[in-house]
Parts: C-alpha cells; structure tokens; sequence
C-alpha cells in the first residue's frame, strides 16, 4: 500500500465538539456507498450531549430490543464489604425481580422465561456473594532474577504501608488542583480502590506485582488503573531504588497477570475478578416432568456427558451457555461488554436430591458495577433501576440478579438439550429463532 | 421461599403481540420503584413491530452510543470458498473503511483512532482469511467403549454419504410443507449450512460426533444445530442400529466439544470455529516514535514480558485488549454478543524489523455474519452498509475489517502500556474515561 | 561466584572410554564428605561395556526393586498399521499377562493386584488402539504473516512429495558412507519414521510446520528429528526459496507445538502423541462391594466431584492416579522417564451400568517402544518379553498393557478413595507406606 | 471373556515373605515365553530383605545406568522453614557438586555438561527457593450450595484449631500403642506434615477443603494423607453436625484440587506443589559463541519463538526440556516418578543482557525429598551423599541442585536448537543417541 493514500482523506477529529460531530456525519453521508436510507442512525434518541460522555468519535447510536423477563423467585443474600476486604452475608429476604435482555437472539428470552418458571414452582433461586477483588498485575523488569527478589522482597514488607499511603487524606496526588492536567495537580489517586493485598510472583527477571483491589460499587477498572500507577511510580520507584540501589529496567502497568477482558486459570478460582456469586435451585422430579419435560436422569447424564466433553476439548468454563444471559443484561445496563468473555466464566453443577436434581452454577469472575461507566446512560439507568439495582451499595444486588437469571436460563437450556435426542433444543430454536 | 410466593405476581406471557406487549409494560409501569423518568425505554424508535422479530418478551429498548473511526487503510483479500470448503484467496486490494463502535469505555475509540493514524503512516494493515468452520458436537453415549468405537468406526465410512444426505433435493426435511410446525412437514435442513467433515472422539462409553459445517455469510449456530439434528434423528439412529445392532443410550445435539460460546482450546489452533483471520503492520521507528511515543526496545520488551505474564496466569489468548474491540463492533452491527468471549480469543506477536517492529495478530474462532441474526436489525443494517459489508458474499470483507481494528487497538494500547511507566495508558483512561 | 574458581576441580570427560570411566569414579571416591560405604553404586551388575551404549558420562548404576503383579486379564486386540497411516484392529483374544512394575511407593503395587481380582472376576479388562502419530514442528520465522503465509501455502501443496522424497531409495542423505560423521555421508534419514501429514499453524511471522510421522516399534524421537531436519535443510530450504523468493530468517527444528515431553491441550484430543489408546471394565455391584468394598454409588460421586475438581483447579489430564502406573512401568521397561507426564495425560470415566459400574481411561499421548532407546537394556528386554513385548510387531500390544494396568490402579484406587471417608485409601496407605 | 479364565491361573500373593516371592518367582521362570537367560532380573544386586521395605509383590530388580556430570558451579541459598511456614533466605556460598543422573537418553548427560562448561566460565548457577507446600484436597459433599457454605464458614473459624489440634501432644490419635492396626491405637497423626493454611472452595453442593502443609525433609504425600485424613473424620465430622445441624452425604479424603501427580493450572502459581525454586545464569555473548556455537539473537529468537508455540498449543509448562532431567535426578535418588509431570511443570525465560543473555527457570512444584520412600533404597542413599543431600535439613540444598542442573540442560539444548537451522541439536542427537 503506498503511504500516501490516506492524504486524500477527510481528516477524522477525535473530539465530541457539535462541530466535529457534524463534520464526521456529513463525511459519512457523501459516501457513495451509503444512501439516505442509512442516514437514521446518525439521529439522537438521546441527546448528542449526553452520549458524548462515554465515548470520542461520537457519530451515531445504536438500538437493541429489550425483553423483560419476570417475575423471578429469588433468596437474596445482603451483604457488606467488611473492614478486611471481606464480603460478609448480613440478612437474607425473599424477593421477585423483573430482568431486562438486550439481544437478538430468538429463543433466548423465551428460554429464561421457561426457565423462571420452573424455578418458581421450585420454590425460587437462592443466591451467594462469596468474594471482590479487581487485580491489576504490573511488572517491573530487571537484569537478573536476584533483583526481582529482592523487589519480591521489599514489596512483602511495604504492603500495608501502600495500603496506608493511598487512603492517606495527606497524599498529595489526593489534592485536586485547578487547571492542570497533570498528575502532580490533580485527583490522581481514587478513594474508591481500596488496596487489600498485594503479591508477588517471579519469573526470570520480572517481578509481577499483584495489587488487589475493592472498588466499591464501580466495576473499577479506571480506578484501579490510577492507584497501580501512582503505586508504581509515586511509592515503588521513589522508595525501592533507595533503599536497596537496585533499579529496574522497565515498569509495565499491566502485564496479564490481571486477567484484565482475557479468561485465565488464575482467577478462575479464588480471589477471582470482580465479584465471586453462586446460584442454586432444587428442582423437583415433577417440575422436570411438567414444565420441562425432562426425567432428572436425562439431565445428569448430560451434566456428565458435558462435562467431560469440556475436558476433552480444553474448555476451561463448564457450564451450557452462560455468556448468553451475561452479555444481555450487560447491553441493557451499561456494563462493559469486553467483559463479556471473562464475566461468563463459570461453573456449573447437577446432583441428584430425591427424585429430582440440585442445580448450581459459579461465576469466579463477574466485573459489574451500579455506578460509573456505561451505568450512567439514560436507558441503562432506567434498567438498572427497574431491579433496584441503581447507584451505591446496590452492585452486591446487582451480582445476584445477573446470577440467578443466568441459573434459569442454564436449566431451561439444559433441560432443552437432556431431552430425549435434544428435540426440544432444536424446537425451541427452529419455532423462535431457527428460521430467520 | 413459599412455593406460593408467585401466584399473586403477573403471569408474564412471551408473545410479541401487541396486547402482550402493552402488558408487560403497564405490569411494569405499575412497579413502585419505576416512576415515569423510566418510562423512556419503554418507547419505539425504532417500530415495535420489527424489534419483534429478533427476541420473545419484548418490551422496551436500549440505545449505546456510537463512535465512527477511521479511515481505516487496508489491504483487503478477496476470498472464495472453494468446493472442498477451503478458503482461497483470489486477489487483493487497498482500500479506507470507516468503522462503527458501540461501547461506553472512555478512551477506547481515541485509541483505535491513534493506531489507525499510526497504521496509516505505516502504510496500511494487511489481512488475511485462513480457514471457515463451524462445529456442533453431539454425543452418543452407550454401555462400553467397545459399542462407542462401534459408532467411530460407522461414522468415518459414512462421512460423506451425511454429506450428500444433506443437500440431496430430494431428502423429504428440505421439502416445505403447509401448516405443520413439525420438522417432518417442514423445511428442518438448512441448505446453507453445509457438511464438510466428521470427526469423532471417544472417551469412556461416549462417541462424540464433531460435525464441521461452513455456514455461508451467516454466523450459523441455528442452522448448523438443525443439521445436526437431522443428521442424528434421521441419518444416525436411522441406520446405525439397524447396521450393527448396538443402539444408544443417550444422544445429546451439544456436549461443549463443539465450543459454542465457551472458549476451549481445541478450537484456539485449526480447524477454528468461525472464521480463522490474521492481520498484520510494519511500524517503522519513526512512525513509533512521533505517533505513538514509544521505542520498538519498549514495546517487543512488554510483549515478552506480557506473554510470560500471560502464560505464568494461566491466560489463553495473548494479546492487549481484543475484546474491547470485538465488542464494539459486534454491538454496532448485530452480532451475538454472547459471543464476545470465544470470538476475541488471539493471539499478538510483536517482533523487530529494522528499527521499528511488525506487529501481527491471529483470531481463531471469529464467529461473525453478515446475513441473519441481528444483522437484520436496521442500525445494524446502515453500520454493515457502512463498511460496505452487508448481505451476501460480504462475510469475509467483514471479518477482515474487524481483526484490522482489533490490530490498531493492539498498536495504540500496546504502545501507551510500553511507554515509560506506561504512562500514556494511564493518561488515555485519566483524561478521557477515568474520573468517570 | 568468581569465574576462576572452577580451574582446580578436575577435568570430567564425557567419554565413555574405560580410562574415562576410571578416571570419574576416581575422582568421585576421593570427595571427602563421600565414604567407601557408598562406592557399591560404582560396581557393575550389568557389564560397564553394556550399560556405556546407553548414556554418555557413565560411572555407576542404580538398583529399583521391582514388584510383578497379574495374572491380568485382558480381551487384546491385534492392530496393524495401515498404508494410510492408520490403526485398524484385526482381531482379538483373550489373555493373561503378568506386569512388572519398578517403583518404591509403599502400596502402589498391592493396589494394582487389587484391581487386577476385582477385573479378573468382573470379566477382564478390554483394550483399544485408535491412533499412532509423533509431531515434530519447525518454524520457520519471517519478516511478515504473509512471507509466513507463502510458506503455508507452499508446504500445503508439497505434502506429498515430502513424503515421497523422504521414501525414496535414491535419496543421498540414505545412503551410509563409510568414515564419515556429515550428514551427507551417513544415513541420516530413518526409513523407520514415516511421514503421514504435514500441517501449518501461523501465528504472527511465523510457520510453524507440523509433521506427523509414524516411527513404528519405537518410541520414535530422535528418527523423527532427523527426518524433519533433512526436511527442514534439503527440502524446504533447498526449494521453498528458489521458488518463491522468499527465505526465512529463523529455522527451528522444534518449537512447542510438537508437544515433545510437556504436556500440551493440543495432543489431547486427536491425532495424539505416541499412541492413543483405551481400557474399559465393567464391574459388576457384588464384585464392588465384596472385592472393593464400595458401592456404585460412592464411585459414581467421586468421579463427578473429582472431574469437578479437576476443572475448578485447572487440571487438564482427568483420572485417579495414572502416572503412578505409567512411571512403574516405564521404569521397567527402559521407556523415556521424561516422558512420564506427556504419557500420563489421560481421562477416566465412571458410568452406571446395572448394579455396578463401567469403567474406562484413554490415553491420548502414550510415548513407548518396543525396540530402541532404553529398550535394549539387558533389563529392560527381559521385563519387556515376560509380556511378550519385545522387539518389532509388538508396540500396540505394549501399549494395551500399560493402559489396561492403568485401569485396574485407577479401580483399586479409585474404590479406596471412594468408600466411606475414604478410609481403605488411608489404610492402604498407613499398612504399607504410610509408616515410613 | 468367560469369567472362569483366571482359575487355574496361579494364585499370586501380595506379601513379600520369602517364600511368597520364591513363589513368584518360580512362576515365572515356568512361563513358557521366558527362558533361563531373562532370568537375571530375579537375582539380588541388593538383598531382598532390603528392597522388601519398598513396595509389594516383590520379584525381581531393575538396573539403570548412571553418569555423573560436574562439578557444577552454584551459588546456593541458605534456607530455613520459619515458625509461619515461610521460607527464608539466611546465607549464601559458592560450592561445586557432582550429579548422578540415571537414564538411557543418548546426548542427555553430553548435553548437561556442556551446559555446566558453558555456566562455569560464566561465573556458576545461582539458586533461589521461594516457598514450600504440599496440599490435599478433601471435599465434603451436601445436598445445597448453602449447605456447603455453611462449612466453608465453620472452616475459615477453624482454622488455627485444626492446626493446634494436630500438633497437640495430647490429641489420642498420636499415641503409639502396641499390636493394634486401627487408627485409634496408633501414631496416625503425624508431627512433620505441618498445618499451615486452610482455604475453601465451593462449587455446587460441594465444599472442597485445601489443607495446606509443610512436610519437613519428606516428600510428604503419606503424612499429609495421614494428616487430612485425621482431620475430616476426627475433627470436622466430630464437631461441624454437631455445631451447625448440616450433615455431609460423602466426604472424599482427595478430589483433585490438591494436585496431586497431574499438572494443574493451581499449582503453577503461588503457592506451589512441593518447593517452588529458581535458577538463573548469565551468560556473556562470548561464552555462547565459544562454548555453545551460538549468538545471543538465535537464542531469544528462540526463546520468542518457542513461547509463542507453547501458547498456540495450550502447553502449560514452557521450557525447552526440563523434564529430562528431572526424571533422571529424580531416578537416581530415589524420588517417586509418578511426580515427574507435575515437578517437571515450569517455566523458562531468555532475556538480553550486555552482548549475551540471562537465562532463568522457575519451577513451581518440586516435590522432592531426602528423607522417607525411595530415598531409603541404598544406592538412592550413596548418590544423594554424594551431592551432601543425604538426610534431615537438606531438602532446600536438594531442590537447588536439581533446577541447577536443570537450567544447564536448557542452557545447552536451547543453544543447539538455536544455532542455525538447530544442526548442532541434530548432530548431538545423531552422534550419541540418534542412531540407535
């Protein structure tokens, strides 16, 4: 390709300015290619203004449809985020939630709703909190594995003095500032990710540091950016060379031991990444029968086929089809949907109890949040809301909706592929969503 | 919870009619914590009547903002299927494409924009299609080993006689007929997704039969299970018995073998599930420097570091941040975002050229479409049309602009991490997404 | 460490000259903190003349007691490899085998005779042969994915005449010479390895090429190398250049995808690493409970929680204890010990069958011979003809062996683990190895 | 297969009483396959009272080769278990050690010492241990996830109970008493496996309970089993129903998290199988030039390359060939093969340093002792003296010489897999082992 080729092209602003917004709509409309028919998705539902907070190159919108699936029987746990950074159950009630889904694909709410109804003859889904951490993993380089110890080292013994650092009221990258943009003058550090671990693990001649957040009611990535760096560059570097004259060679904020929008091993068991939520139902053998039209041996022996299934091909999640009700409720509620992949790793169970099953499912790794990001778009706040899930102290909730919901559609889905030779599977897709 | 819990609540119906619809909504109007302020989701920009065609329960609408980036150069193969389902490459052009995103993560379309004026300086991102496949395992399960290897071995004699069975115009399920919602009256097997190999894997009593289809320029999960399907009732359980005397105890259509939405390893390397794509850039050192800041020494150090990282986690996909970027165009254009997850599995390598690097990335199981689905969706429609990628024969150019902006997003976040301190990255998310 | 501080420390000669010998064994018996009690180890049960074939540096031995258990009994099938490289079965018949097993694990080989009774009553063990392959990859490393793909496409279309060429009485590189160590004049290509697919895999600049040899009665490695270099050297390198004008920059003979002694998600499903083989027995209820002392029930448990733990923990390789009765055997036998994970990696299955339960295991990556390497030991040849295992023709019945001794540890140790709070595996373990 | 096949098979008896392997013996020698000439196998190189002590169904001995490489160059570590379970650095010395090294690979021990010559000019191998666990999985199985928490939280109360419980001189269960075989009578609890941590994971109904130890110079499996053992049934069963009403319907004493003999993702993070130690060398361009025929680039071309291969084909452990030598290490002195998969799992790192490379292996679960099992065998004993790692208070300095030895290996084979088109890894192969 010859480098010059692009001069002839519009130049592309980043900005979200009106006039910038106009200017990249109208160099899309003089495309030959795309006609005035195209033109509507360059209209505002919702006000320029307020898109233009979540992204640059604001130029458009896009719509999905909504279902709203409901109510679902649910046992919700209350829970608090203790001093040590430990998620503690408080209280327990019983409760019925409305769920919204944000998707195109047919059959898929129709199989949650089928499910929420088993369930609720059940006698509903209980759900757990067992855990929060955000993990950012930077990596400090040196010339040998020696120097990375000794940092593994200095680190082991700074841990809560970090800790202590970053909530201090005196630190100055806590003091905003006006008019700069500067690290030094501004609100660098947040409040919000608070600090409760930091580990270490060596290979060759790089020392990961793992610091292990909370970030409150935030999913936290961004937060959880800012304290690495200023940890990195403000604590580490300004202390470490000092007191033991070794230097790096190179500092990386985020080198992939934080399981940052990629599954990994790592978190698939404890602390995990984001919130650690289980779900459970006791399905008895006639609610199979009647509303599912599966035997609970159709189901266990699927559980069982699956699961060695997913061993076979290397498949770390086990579960049927999980990132399903996790990316729906995620595109109806501002949620970051390159956390899809991550967010739906799980675990699912099937046991037998009486003439029916125990089923159960564990996501390691669910990255929500009711406050911040994408969560502040006006139809998102409207959903979230719709659970009661909007706003501080609410994303504990929030975890347990997300869960429960993709429980029922686990069952329906399961049950769908148990029975006999899969036929209602392929009837639920051919009627719904098969022909199109 | 009281099994009675429920009775007193809304029997929620699925249909789309209007009188259901309208239901749902003053069910949930009614709610006591949803006050009028909601209600705005609950309107139709977009016609009731054509969101009804893409999920059950519909009820209301979300709509995401949408960032335009480019222009995007590239050098774009034009590919065919061939008769023996290969993808061959039978040309090659340059073109500049404009790319839709829907996200809300402050930074990310000035990221993408920054690698494109990076790649553009460098003279264009360079493409390639390897492979097409898509996989749906079922399972037949039996008393021994003995009877499972029984089925194998029918199996490999019988794989292309499947594959005649299936697109044979006279195979009584392909013959449409009036009325009937079974699949003996109607037309179950899809002539688009067509068999190209079967495969099996025997573990314990259980034949797994690893169907591989190309599924034309739909994504094609439905068509694929319906011929799946049909080859199990009709073909499989058909013959087989009568031909040795051995019968199943089981058959599952899915068993996770066929990784459907999950990610596994068995499809990270060939034969792929969906669309095996590559993408390619020659940065020179100066382009590195005055563009993205950075030295060709920092940023082949971070990918080292970065995939020893990744692999001490336990991480299988290596690279920067591809689902942020697979994400962000699946949600503009109708994609299943349920397949975030699987379609952002790749793998990135940076090496050094002269004294700059080439940056290269590699998606093994990009499931995308340009017919079908949500594709269908109208914004879906004008975004495809946008980059000249809707319909027919598009499917390849589609995949080929996706893993392009992934690679520019690669460049751009790679950079602003490998710069000194990763500072840049920490000022991209600061200034843009992170006092959110 | 000061680089001068080797100088005085004696010169040690890798020859195996008996003056060399001599020499080191001198050198060994004047350390000081090395009395004469424990010069036994440098006296030669087997000739020193004998054992030097066998390893460079040799300067004593070491004595393993060896337990033989059996009579096993065995429905074997007779395999033979086809033209195409397949394994097809071309008979079968029962048998007893006796097996020998070089270990010190306090218990293992009571725990085998266990399972040995139970299979003897319960009907014998079934064995299975599904395929036969060794992988070597070399990568050939370039400046760009598409110098990378050239290649591909190239070696895509050459798989043949590799083959060919390899086979081929006129090739130079298999005519021995005399005097010479060059590879032109010696018989550098193995007609015992042959190649049966060549397959590609580019991931950034880089092709890795993929060849799937057979190596008959051996295990097969250093053919294979050598066969792949000349490969690499005389026909890629001699032809791929000339006609394309591109060369690489990097040639490697081996780069992990050949999964050569670490265990790899690659080789776990088809076409495997050395042998693919299966075990199955199914068990009737009264011979678990009179012999194993356990239920179906409790069997049928464990498995489910134990492949759940397996996946919680990120296990790839499924079973109870495999390597146990691998390693036994191995070291038996003269195998490669360093092969003892890859040939471990195995999954286990536990059905319900009546009263009782089936049980079976495959081995994806069993690495054995017959003939070569440490199967020459004076040892090594007698243990592997008590099996009527020794020499050519008898590599798939070795095979069958191993995994159907595999099977009756993982029934023994499986039902120990499985009974009531696992007390008879703690028993097995306390009587005979616990103690020491 | 009839079941009465195995009657008028020899009746084979487990003990290793004289006449019970006089027994076995004479059966074999009346195998009609198996003349006088194997029976050389059934002689005593070592009395058979001696070998007696290791495993059952004593019959006969194995013979192994073994050459010793040296004097290896080190720089070792100090280290010392402190009272929290940590393992701590408290010195350093520079030594020279000699290596048995018991196997039949041809090029294997020519390629240790080679990579010891090369390490030696470089100024030696300088060892680190990081940290020392051995865990087994127990799991108490309910019929509810609630169920199962309610344990886990009874757990994280117990924790330093079941700790003090263990080790209390008082607790009955360490009272030796004299005739008896039951548990009651017995020292079953032992005092070198240490509790150290207790963690949880719940998945479905099933509460797995990771305990955690330290097992002194031992290798440890039998003490730990001993250990877990005592505490599920005497210390959990006896207080959890009583405490909170919940009864378990199955506890299993191991269910795979633990990692016990197969690889998993678990393990190879922090906090290990066994002891987790490094090596590293740095090696200046000259002496890879001089002694290993290769450049610093061909080395980290490699080592990229590689690490790229290992990722694109899910191989967990990333190295050139470790597992060589640890099985030949471990064959020597009597350490269990069984662990040579999981003790092999590492991962290996080439970085530039000045005109040469750092070379650095880190393996994370080196279960080794030099006390208990097979390091009683007398030549096992005589060649860990002869590395003055011969009984209590050396398993540190044990573990540092392996990876020592280790790293040379991969200094040496990654030198000639590097050296272009990897002739000299062909030519080592060919010249010593190749041919045979």
């Amino acid at each position: 390709m010859k480098r010059s080729a692009a001069r002839v092209l519009p130049r592309w602003p980043r900005a979200n300015r009106p006039e910038a917004i106009s200017q990249r709509q109208n160099s899309l409309k003089a495309l030959p290619h795309w006609d005035a028919t195209q033109h509507h998705v360059l209209t505002w539902p919702v006000p320029a203004e307020v898109l233009a907070n979540f992204q640059e190159c604001l130029t458009g919108h896009m719509v999905l449809p909504v279902g709203v699936v409901g109510p679902l029987p649910l046992s919700l746990g209350h829970y608090v985020l203790d001093a040590t950074g430990a998620v503690r159950e408080e209280g327990r009630a019983d409760e019925h939630v409305f769920v919204p889904l944000a998707h195109t694909e047919g059959g898929l709410s129709a199989s949650v709703q089928r499910g929420i109804s088993a369930a609720t003859l059940a006698g509903g889904v209980r759900t757990h909190v067992l855990a929060d951490r955000m993990t950012r993993d930077s990596c400090f380089v040196f010339h040998t594995t020696a120097e990375a110890l000794t940092l593994a080292r200095w680190v082991a013994k700074q841990a809560s003095a970090m800790a202590v650092w970053l909530r201090d009221a005196a630190n100055p990258l806590r003091i905003p500032a006006t008019g700069s943009q500067e690290s030094g003058g501004k609100n660098l550090v947040s409040t919000h990710a608070v600090l409760r671990e930091v580990e270490t693990h060596v290979v060759g001649p790089m020392c990961h540091v793992l610091y292990r957040f909370t970030t409150g009611d935030a999913c936290g990535p961004n937060m959880m950016t800012r304290n690495a760096y200023a940890l990195n560059q403000e604590f580490v570097l300004a202390r470490f060379p000092r007191d033991t004259g070794v230097t790096p060679l190179h500092v990386f904020l985020e080198t992939n031991m934080g399981g940052d929008k990629k599954p990994s091993h790592a978190f698939f068991q404890f602390p995990g990444h984001g919130k650690v939520v289980l779900a459970e139902a006791t399905l008895p053998g006639d609610v199979l029968r009647r509303v599912l039209r599966v035997s609970a041996e159709e189901v266990l022996a699927l559980e069982h086929t699956g699961l060695h299934g997913a061993h076979a091909s290397g498949m770390q999640s086990f579960a049927f089809t999980p990132a399903s009700a996790i990316a729906a409720i995620f595109a109806a509620t501002g949620q970051d949907l390159g956390m899809v992949g991550t967010s739906s790793m799980a675990q699912a169970t099937a046991t037998r109890v009486g003439d029916g099953i125990h089923l159960a499912i564990r996501f390691s790794g669910l990255e929500v949040g009711t406050v911040g990001g994408g969560t502040s778009l006006p139809h998102a706040r409207s959903y979230l809301q719709l659970m009661d899930c909007l706003g501080p102290g609410k994303v504990y909730r929030f975890a347990q909706i997300i869960v429960a919901t993709a429980l029922c559609l686990e069952l329906s889905a399961a049950a769908s592929m148990a029975a006999t030779g899969s036929q209602n599977f392929l009837q639920a897709h051919f009627a719904r969503g098969g022909m199109r």
